[in-house]
């Protein structure tokens, strides 16, 4: 089974660091700032909750799963600092204001208020150390499940290329797989959500390219070109508004990508421009498939149009944009910008949810998860 | 009546040159060169064939209608420097191989080789001239028409809103306008095509804001903050990403865009992205209009899908991007990369194309005009 390696070394995304201090042992998280990819690779140690809490905002881990485990291991170092439950309080309220739109960093504070509240504050801190990493590992059993189900859809779209180039003469049998900002490894803990499922095919030997959507303005799919050259997946990389001309021409088999909230009835709040892909998947026949760990899951949501906050993020996001050697200026400060993170694709245009339990349609995804039938 | 100013100067984005030279009048044709906008403003003088030629192919010119007066120029340099029909028919060629895409470019050529090939040697550098400038005049009368068109949607949308207003607290009677890339008037010879409308309406008084796409690869988007701008018309720019969810939220009133090429069905060639921003149109109930000068529609075609040329350009458009201080790189020359420059939005979601004669559904659009009924 693959892990996610940098040059030939297996690196998650966020580490636990313990070193002997002055009397006691320090305590950090490590992360990879991805701010700096595809640029450069450096590592950062966060030293406490205020690092953390910028880290997230500023995107430095970014993507539903990491952030959930990034804000976690916030608690954790807040609560080294000071173990009261105002300290524990504080911690989460920072925390669930710098992103509003991931469920998993909601869903991970609610479960560290959860678990540290019932614990006396002198076990408090070792505890919390203890269940961030729990929910680390977690997310990686999660999403190399979701992988090994999600690479299965892989692998039918390529018999089904075997079948219709026995027809059809010079079809490749190649399965195209068109994805939108960054689902892989460095998104979540290891392996990805929707590039989980790429992996595992590839790494099982079907062969599959990747058509990856820039994803303006944060241009999240050099990421994911990154991941893939690193991994030897091929790909090629294209501008967002290219999707609808491929999938019009028959050059994609399927879509995948991942999500940063999905709701009950099977909703998917995604990187912005995630509906557009959707649409024009619709519109030519072509499946579309989100991958969908259940933390990401808000069980709590049907519908989720005017009930999930779309952050609005910085207009420089927008006027500038990320490139070797620093920041380049598209527009001055005296042009107006909107800066929307997220869309939402309605379940209708969802042709299945992956998730680590299996495959659902929408309308059956609840149906995976039984435990969550009360929480509606 | 408007005419397109820059820094309280009229421009046209073409213009003739005659200056006194040895012995005889020199002829050359003055551009704006686009790939400097908005960074600076840049005048260019071509002095023949090749230089026009390199313009139209590197975007120094660019927009369907001004690439077929730029071709017009082209032609007629070509025939100062050797009047022959051999020298009228290698200009075409070279100036035909340059874009595949837009029509402008070979009915411009078309009509100057039809209407040069009647006239004697002797007079034909002459008659080229003039014939180009006939052309460059009627493309501002064309779109001057085509603007006044357009702008009855817009005010119609603002006459909307007015209603809903009195029955809804809150709600801007503000005709909010979303367009693709650049169709001002530095994409025609002077006022533009969408924007036509825009200014137009602007000019007469009616509020209107526009959501400006930014366009990647090329950007186009900042050439049209940048004309509103000097305009005073109010506009956000957005990424290409974000339409969609201004769509959904209701933040949409109509959608405006140009065309490089439309068929006599009323399918649309124009910038990639556009299909996806006429699905998203299309699937929020907003109305989607192209604005299509007659010279832009290919009455040989009743489909766009399978006979359209999609260019396919330099992949180093999406390596790297235009930026203040000239281009910065976004990804390396080893990441895989495709470019194509258009897509096609099927008749079927085109509420109407803007004429200059009025405004039709896609399948009445060859109603008004009856002369081209035996073109098919």
């Amino acid at each position: 089974m693959l892990a996610m390696k940098v040059a030939g070394t297996h690196y998650r995304s966020i580490w636990p660091i313990e070193r002997p201090g002055q009397g006691n042992v320090e305590h950090a998280v490590g992360i990879i700032d991805q701010t700096q990819l595809p640029y450069a690779f450096a590592c950062v140690e966060l030293a406490n909750l205020a690092a953390v809490a910028d880290a997230i905002r500023t995107m430095r881990v970014r993507g539903a799963p990491l952030i959930g485990v990034a804000a976690a291991y916030g608690v954790a170092l807040a609560l080294r600092a000071d173990r009261s439950d105002a300290s524990l309080a504080a911690a989460c309220e920072a925390l669930a204001a710098t992103r509003p739109t991931a469920v998993n960093l909601r869903s991970a504070l609610e479960r560290m208020r959860g678990a540290l509240l019932r614990v006396a504050a002198a076990a408090r801190a070792d505890e919390a150390w203890r269940e961030a990493g729990r929910m680390a590992d977690e997310d990686v059993q999660i999403n190399r499940a979701l992988g090994a189900q999600g690479a299965r859809l892989i692998a039918q779209a390529y018999q089904h290329n075997c079948e219709r180039n026995s027809h059809r003469n010079g079809h490749s049998r190649t399965v195209n797989v068109l994805t939108h900002c960054n689902a892989g490894w460095i998104a979540a803990v290891d392996y990805g959500t929707a590039l989980s499922a790429i992996y595992q095919a590839y790494d099982a030997g079907v062969p599959v390219h990747v058509w990856v959507d820039e994803t303006r303005p944060r241009n999240q799919g050099l990421l994911t070109a990154w991941e893939l050259a690193a991994h030897g997946v091929p790909h090629t990389l294209i501008v967002d508004n290219a999707s609808g001309l491929l999938l019009q021409r028959g050059q994609v088999d399927l879509v995948l990508v991942g999500a940063d909230r999905a709701t009950r009835g099977g909703d998917i709040c995604n990187k912005i421009g995630t509906y557009l892909t959707a649409l024009a998947a619709n519109d030519n026949g072509v499946p579309f498939y989100a991958c969908v760990p259940s933390p990401t899951i808000d069980w709590r949501l049907n519908l989720a149009r005017d009930e999930v906050v779309i952050e609005e993020r910085d207009h420089d996001e927008v006027r500038t944009i990320a490139a070797q050697g620093g920041r380049a200026r598209l527009a001055g400060s005296e042009t107006p910008v909107a800066n929307p993170a997220f869309d939402i694709t309605p379940a209708r245009l969802v042709t299945g949810v992956v998730t680590e339990r299996g495959i659902a349609a929408p309308a059956q995804l609840a149906e995976l998860f039984p435990e969550q039938r009360q929480a509606a």
